[in-house]
């Protein structure tokens, strides 16, 4: 019998997805559940994206180039133009949502072997991408203690060994809802300098800070041009995740180079989905406030919940739409599990993702787990009800 | 200054893409092309899918599971039993694109340093998945003087070293247009039982065979069900090349346990394009058959061209809708950018794929071009007419 190679057997199940199966199994007995487990928000997709698909006049759905339809690549300039990022279509390539972005970089970067230093908890799937690739991943742990602060340069430092080839840091964070402020970019941009790194910098949550810091890229810090790659996503700024259109950006004309040949071997991001987003650069600041008053609501609401729960530790989170928290119970992957097995609240539960697998260091995040707070205030609300209500309950039975 | 890896550094760029800017070039001065370089064929995409667009009432464009949405997997599962492939929804995972199958198998079945054997001429962009995840492609040269016949066992098994781990196909095949028989697939089932072997089976042409012979999939032969990966995309079945749909599919539930992993990490293929495909499964025999006579018509007009030019050799493709044809020059991609460059009649010209990229032994190639029959009968006898004129002058100046 053949057997599936080291890395295949090594590729880690989402934390996000896998209990799903549980789900699902809940939902067939008949309960409703709060999705709280996955980005997915319920905020709607622009009416000027969607329309896109009722006026669409091709009779073939044809290829586009590897690099992105020049029209959606323009779209970005202008959108990135905003940010104070100035590009030219040749520093853009249109990926296959932002994870091929990920995936593109840790190839054209790192070779088998290779290391990238990445602050603990982070977005799981990196994970499966490092394996994938090859790829080492040398978490730097951070603590909910101290509100998910960055180590210091030295115990970056420490990471840091003849392999390591990048630093990757998700800004605004997901899972932990952490803001990097420009002292903290300031000494990432150090270390890189220092220790010639490339920085892959994710920054699909851009427009999510709720605070009155604004948003700087770390692709314009001092000499940074040649060493950032940006890797972005339409899904949750336009709440189109099943559109996959993410984006690869760098000014560096030989990551440029190498990224384009990967860019052509998978021939281009979908037609259709770039068609529908080029419009969304028409989206003005009157929409990215609203929506971000929206989420500024469920996160509010989410936090005055969890200050009602005892034994729960958290942090209020500055940007994105994540919270890490830590509860009362040993193990929450046992406690996520029953909350869809075996309990309810007039026939509902709510589904959230076990947090260890957001950590690469093994028994970390044990007890802690990872909400989205990605649906309405009404359904937040109900939803941080189930999770008090069933805490409770789960910790009679569990103590 | 931060250098790319590599395996960054090795990608190459696609020889059906990488002439692009001379194509570009000859547009801004006025010329048209002739577009035969590349699979993008001016069949329209099927009205019923086309319509899913239309009807859409979506107001979010969600994630769907990493598998594929469960409706499309169904149709998927109608529509390979009408190949006498049976199977069920956990042995189909939905692809970005026949292109993201290619990677996840070779991450799957293969570690870095593994090695897999593919009858050369081969697909181009088989080269730089090969590169991105670190496997090591071994040819196994076929030549047009003996139609592209595979060589025999003993041939085979000279490459087989204790790296290698897996044998793939094209079949119908891009880019020699060769149909492999029933007696060739037993003889790779053979070679790959004796030597333990994965099967990765690339049948996105399975619908593309001019002959009488009938497909057959290597999925189908005894004792193959646990190491044959069938490889798949609606880009060229239902001229949908821009929807980058395709699919990843085996019985061996370990191989599919870590395609599931690797699907979770990207989360998902894009979900209007999987809506868009379902009524696919609706196309009934007669949209196949008139498809297949539009494209034969195509091939017969290229192989009547073809035999009237002095000098130039090929064999009549039994299947897909792409043949090499050596032709009577020292630098084929020299004779391809000159037509782009420096040769029109009318204000038209050809663009052609040099075929030097589709080997992976040196020096192969060099005399040949591929040609994507994907231009109506018209379009196809004017690009073939310019191809001949063009031949004419330039041997006229190079020789």
């Amino acid at each position: 019998m053949v057997t599936v190679s080291t890395r295949g057997a090594s590729l880690p199940a989402s934390p996000i997805r896998k209990l799903k199966p549980f789900a699902d199994e809940a939902m067939a007995k008949g309960k409703s559940i709060y999705y709280l487990n996955i980005g997915q928000p319920d905020i709607e997709t622009p009416v000027n994206m969607l329309n896109v698909l009722k006026k669409l006049e091709n009779k073939v759905i044809p290829y586009g180039p590897s690099q992105g339809l020049p029209e959606y690549q323009d779209a970005l300039i202008k959108y990135y133009n905003r940010h104070n990022i100035n590009l030219t279509r040749d520093q853009i390539i249109v990926t296959n949502g932002g994870s091929e972005a990920i995936l593109m970089a840790l190839t054209v970067c790192m070779d088998p072997g290779d290391e990238v230093i990445i602050p603990e908890p982070f977005y799981a799937n990196y994970n499966g991408f490092a394996v994938a690739s090859g790829v080492v991943i040398k978490p730097l742990t951070t603590v909910l203690e101290n509100n998910w602060k960055l180590p210091s340069i030295e115990e970056f430092e420490k990471q840091i060994t003849s392999k390591t080839k990048a630093i990757m840091i998700c800004n605004p964070n997901n899972p932990t809802g952490k803001l990097y402020g420009k002292e903290d970019l300031l000494k990432i941009a150090e270390i890189a300098k220092k220790h010639n790194l490339f920085l892959l910098s994710d920054e699909v949550y851009r427009e999510f800070i709720y605070g009155d810091e604004k948003y700087t890229s770390l692709i314009n810090f001092e000499g940074m041009q040649d060493r950032v790659i940006i890797l972005d996503s339409i899904s949750k700024r336009f709440s189109a995740c099943g559109s996959r259109i993410g984006a690869f950006v760098s000014k560096d004309p030989a990551i440029m180079q190498a990224a384009l040949c990967y860019a052509q071997a998978r021939l281009c991001a979908p037609t259709i989905d770039q068609l529908m987003a080029i419009p969304s650069v028409e989206l003005n600041e009157c929409y990215f406030e609203e929506t971000l008053g929206e989420y500024q609501k469920r996160r509010d609401v989410v936090v005055e919940a969890l200050s009602d729960m005892e034994g729960v530790d958290f942090k209020t989170p500055d940007g994105a739409f994540y919270i890490i928290i830590s509860l009362p119970v040993k193990d929450a992957e046992h406690f996520v599990k029953w909350l869809l097995v075996d309990f309810d609240i007039n026939g509902e539960t709510v589904m959230l993702a076990p947090a260890n697998g957001f950590y690469s260091t093994p028994g970390l995040g044990e007890n802690q787990v990872r909400i989205a707070f990605v649906l309405n205030e009404e359904k937040t609300k109900r939803a941080m009800n189930i999770l008090k209500e069933g805490l409770d309950e789960y910790r009679k039975i569990n103590m």
